[in-house]
């Protein structure tokens, strides 16, 4: 009983970790496509989200499983309701990631930014993908000094969204009200990823800690 | 034990319920607050949101002591791991109705919405209202009859976003850049809280029938 237990508990890791790396994919893509105005790429991530989904749900109903066959109590239990969240929060990224990818598609064969908010774009698309690597390797290592730059990143991505907004507030704005919204969306959809990504390295924290960090500055 | 049990499910119903309520007054005083630059009323919505997490959070303890202590399985099991979905998504839309009161607050004394856009956002509101209350009276009497008219609400919701994104498209959208920010954020934030109420909507369907329904146009 214990032995498939143990089993179970490591598929349920393995799962996570997983839908990780299907992530980091799906925003990779997302932002090349973004990028480069690819609309064949974005048409792979909006497809490959689907994959996303089915991992999710098949996690979830193993967690219900080992919860129902195995009841499990004290850590072992908290893993799983863990990674119940956890695997939601991802799912949820797997979405946003989707989003960026639409956006692209939509805007084709124009590309959503404009060049002179490119670089801000770019950033804040390299640090979503950093957070969601190093998330990988937490799940994976659990190792929690990984914690430090995805929470650094989060914050600096909340810069960066506030100032597409200070930009778009500035007289010499010229973009199209289209523009504007794409560009509210796309920063929005950015921000949330690493938001739930944040949401994601506390969870592991607690998992391993068993104690809740206090909400620094950068997270929600 | 049994007796317990069955008053710890109770306890965690009653739970989600009052949750359902204290979102349906944070959206009502946050669209208040939208529609009359009531920066009071504003700061009450932010005020109270904490309630709503502290709500959740003392839920999903009671959740998760019920797993540990009384081991449930099949339909028992699956309400206790619903109930802790169930209360994430309530806690985010109360997030929502705090992202709401905080525009109106961002912009007092002025409204976010210009005047030939009011009746729009003034529809989203009621609808989302009118999806909360739906939900509240779904939780307590679990009558499925309930659910058409939460779908029917969210497929209207997103009608009406998509025609904000077409009024900013129209050549004689006259809007300042910023509040072309605002009215993007406002209506993604009615829509999300639509898309959430659906998504517990679901949930209690599969809970009471055993089956998910197919996701219907208007649902996420």
């Amino acid at each position: 009983m214990r032995k498939v237990f143990q089993a179970e508990l490591h598929q349920i890791g393995e799962e996570l970790t997983q839908i990780s790396q299907l992530v980091t994919e799906a925003m990779k893509k997302a932002t090349q496509a973004f990028e480069t105005a690819d609309t064949e790429l974005a048409q792979d991530v909006i497809a490959a989200d689907a994959r996303i989904d089915f991992l999710q749900n098949d996690l979830d109903e193993r967690a219900i499983d080992v919860l129902a066959l195995q009841g499990p109590v004290a850590s072992d239990l908290r893993m799983i309701v863990g990674s119940l969240r956890m695997s939601a929060s991802l799912e949820r990224m797997g979405d946003l990631a989707r989003h960026i990818a639409q956006l692209a598609r939509l805007r084709y064969p124009a590309n959503v930014v404009p060049a002179n908010m490119v670089e801000t774009f770019m950033e804040m698309a390299r640090l979503d993908i950093a957070i969601s690597e190093l998330l990988t390797e937490l799940l994976e290592t659990r190792n929690l000094e990984l914690s430090k730059d995805i929470y650094a990143h989060n914050t600096r991505i909340n810069e960066l969204h506030a100032g597409v907004f200070k930009a778009v507030a500035s007289p010499d704005w010229d973009n199209s009200p289209v523009t504007t919204v794409d560009l509210t969306l796309a920063s929005r959809y950015f921000e949330r990823f690493a938001d739930h990504g944040v949401s994601v390295t506390r969870k592991v924290n607690y998992l391993v800690t068993g104690e809740w960090q206090p909400i620094s500055e950068g997270s929600v």
